[in-house]
């Protein structure tokens, strides 16, 4: 019977059996001292018999081995425990030198990520690694739940479209049965036409974007989380509730990995339940202020602006997460609801965190005719093949209603302070990679 | 304060809100009866006011609506109350008649079939409907609750692919900046690949198939869930998980929404937590035996076949799950495990659920030698760059480990007893259908 690594503090002065990877090997002075990775962890194993110490001649880290020995408490240990005299058994022999060392602490430099990308098979296998993608799994965990509590069905959309959904931005094609479809940038059009359904609905799913762009913030292939919401009263119950997910997101993730996030060097959270609110206008003038510095006057914000709103509202009030309210019209998408209160800018926030824009929640325009002249004015055709369904679901009548779409990647990268958005994909696709 | 259809039987004699959709309406001798739907369910409601009748003069089915008014005790309405004498506001109106009428059972003859998809947008606010895919997300909760409980990691991989994976089956292409992409068919490479770091790993994600079919089996976009585990001591691990979750998620749906089952017509849950195992040898045998029928002798199952065990299953054990057994090499993937005591047949078992196969359940060969033997074998380069990181990763060591790839769609289809795994999709996509 197997027990993992991390259950072997109960079976201390008891001879057990383990299964895993060898991880790491020393030879000192005749005694053999192993690291043997599961899924559980680590555990150091001490091999003085030179009968076992043979069954381990010429093998490298990757070769997998089952071992049966006694367990004794070692304070200096990870884990509190060690193995010691096992009988090895060899289940799959490595006589190749891994290409990377994956047994170190990850340099996590610049220069140093195509190496880790390339060599990604070997990569994932160290445990700092990993803890990237126990955490991202745990955010989505999270996020699921809170919003399965709130009455939201998760759904699956197509993401082959007879047209750009959206419109101007890069897509890719593919040829479907002699006609042209495309991947889906986004779910947007469907979580709308969803809201006639069944009010409340979410989706996480893969997203496409072919941007010729080479950053540490463009990828071709993203995980998004999408939701929207009908029967709002107002703009402010979206923000609510996306101030609410990411709030029990992040303090469960916080509570449950808070050794993961530290040995990943993650940021301490600075969160309160509300996040504070303020107009792009305000931001404006706070910013200007502050630092003498200009703005664009009325319209988007400087990288530098949403930096210094997040660091003032973390010193200032407590709260890394801040939400920026009524974007200009400038740039606005046809189908953002304009606010009725001050025609010139838009029900749109950014959720601001920790200096940059995780998500877009604005509030749509849910009437078919006004919906319709935006879509001109954005100059669309509102018959194009991509757009005749959107407009059947306001045409049988849809409640006013929100939601947002957010990077699940960029979450994750923000959530543990990663350098690149890439580091937070299992195999990321940008412009040059498309492997592995 | 907005309260829903469900909750008003704890609002007896109290004057509420309710918001949603005029579902259906009704005029009878100068009084009006209204249906009224919210994510709730649906509540039915007298209007006998004139001045409140005139406010929905010309409106239709679609229009959104809020109505405050008395809830009443009514045992002969769905719920068990109604409202009276609401006043109304309308906040949608809606003065166009729907293509289909949604407030009645569903048609859902195969000639109806095109009508339903046509005017899915309408269609899907048929309450019946809906409770498809109310179905379909809490199978998705309970599978990935049990997973995660399993010690399975969530995992995102890119279904943008540098060639098809498998080989073989037909792909979709896109252009990729200039090279050629396809779109994955499955998750297999990655999810044997994460074996050597996570050991258990799970993912539901879009897969797709270029299959020039119109049937009512094919889809050209499938939601797949594909689970991977590693350190198994035998093929019979793999299909006691299997067979663990399918009884999890099925008995806790069945749970869950018997109304609703009921409503859609599903067939009785009959289902123990040990599933029969046959081999298909055996199949073969006890099918001639009872029905006289030719098979095809060592080869693979017919469908008169599949249909036969499990209804056989079904009477004689209480079972209509059956896990048919080591499936002849002719028909295996390069990836599978040759049995080792039994040279013609694959460990490799499909599991089938109420007369077809739902997931397709093998070992995996994870030496790497046998494993590129096998691939030569099947007329395959190893040193495809599609094929690179997959073989990558069994140089870098990989335990005996097994999975399956499981049609989310399809298991929906037969847990509720659809005619067509299209009515399982919201909005499917075949060789004629790109929209909606």
């Amino acid at each position: 019977m197997r027990v993992l690594s991390r259950d072997l503090d109960q079976h201390i002065g008891k001879t057990v059996a383990i299964s895993g990877w060898l991880h790491k090997r020393r030879d000192l002075g005749g005694i053999m001292f192993l690291v043997v990775r599961d899924r559980g962890g680590v555990i150091q194993v001490v091999v003085k018999d030179p009968d076992e110490q043979k069954k381990l001649e010429g093998l490298y880290a990757g070769t997998v081995v089952q071992m049966t020995g006694k367990i004794v408490s070692e304070p200096r240990a990870a884990g509190g425990v060690e193995m010691h005299s096992p009988e090895i058994s060899v289940m799959m022999p490595i006589s190749e030198v891994a290409p990377i060392e994956y047994d170190k602490p990850i340099d996590h430099t610049p220069e140093n990520q195509d190496t880790l990308f390339d060599n990604r098979v070997y990569n994932l296998r160290n445990p700092d690694e990993q803890k990237i993608f126990r955490i991202r799994a745990s955010l989505v965990r999270y996020i699921r739940e809170f919003l399965t509590d709130q009455d939201f069905v998760e759904i699956h959309t197509p993401k082959l479209l007879p047209g750009a959904t959206e419109g101007g931005a890069e897509v890719f094609k593919t040829d479907y049965f002699g006609r042209e479809a495309t991947l889906a940038q986004s779910p947007q059009f469907y979580k709308q036409m969803m809201v006639g359904a069944f009010e409340r609905v979410f989706e996480i799913g893969p997203a496409f974007r072919a941007e010729p762009s080479m950053t540490t913030r463009h990828v071709s292939e993203s995980t998004m989380l999408d939701i929207e919401m009908g029967f709002i009263d107002s703009h402010s119950d979206v923000l609510d509730m996306t101030q609410d997910l990411v709030y029990f997101a992040l303090t469960s993730v916080y509570r449950d990995h808070a050794r993961d996030l530290t040995a990943l060097g993650a940021p301490e959270l600075v969160l309160k339940p509300a996040f504070p609110r303020y107009t792009v206008a305000e931001i404006h003038e706070m910013y200007s202020k502050a630092t003498g510095e200009k703005t664009m006057g009325e319209k988007d914000l400087f990288p530098a602006e949403e930096r210094w709103i997040c660091d003032y509202a973390a010193k200032k009030l407590g709260c890394e997460a801040v939400f920026a309210t009524n974007f200009p019209i400038e740039n606005m998408k046809f189908y953002h609801m304009i606010d009725p209160k001050d025609p010139k800018t838009v029900l749109w926030a950014d959720l601001l965190f920790r200096g940059v824009e995780i998500a877009t929640v604005p509030q749509r325009e849910h009437h078919h005719d006004k919906l319709v002249a935006q879509m001109k004015a954005a100059g669309l055709d509102p018959a194009a093949p991509g757009f005749r369904y959107f407009l059947e679901a306001f045409k049988a009548g849809l409640p006013p209603h929100g939601g947002f779409g957010f990077g699940l990647d960029r979450f994750v990268q923000k959530t543990i302070g990663l350098q690149s958005v890439k580091e937070a994909i299992l195999f990321p696709r940008d412009m040059k990679r498309l492997t592995p």
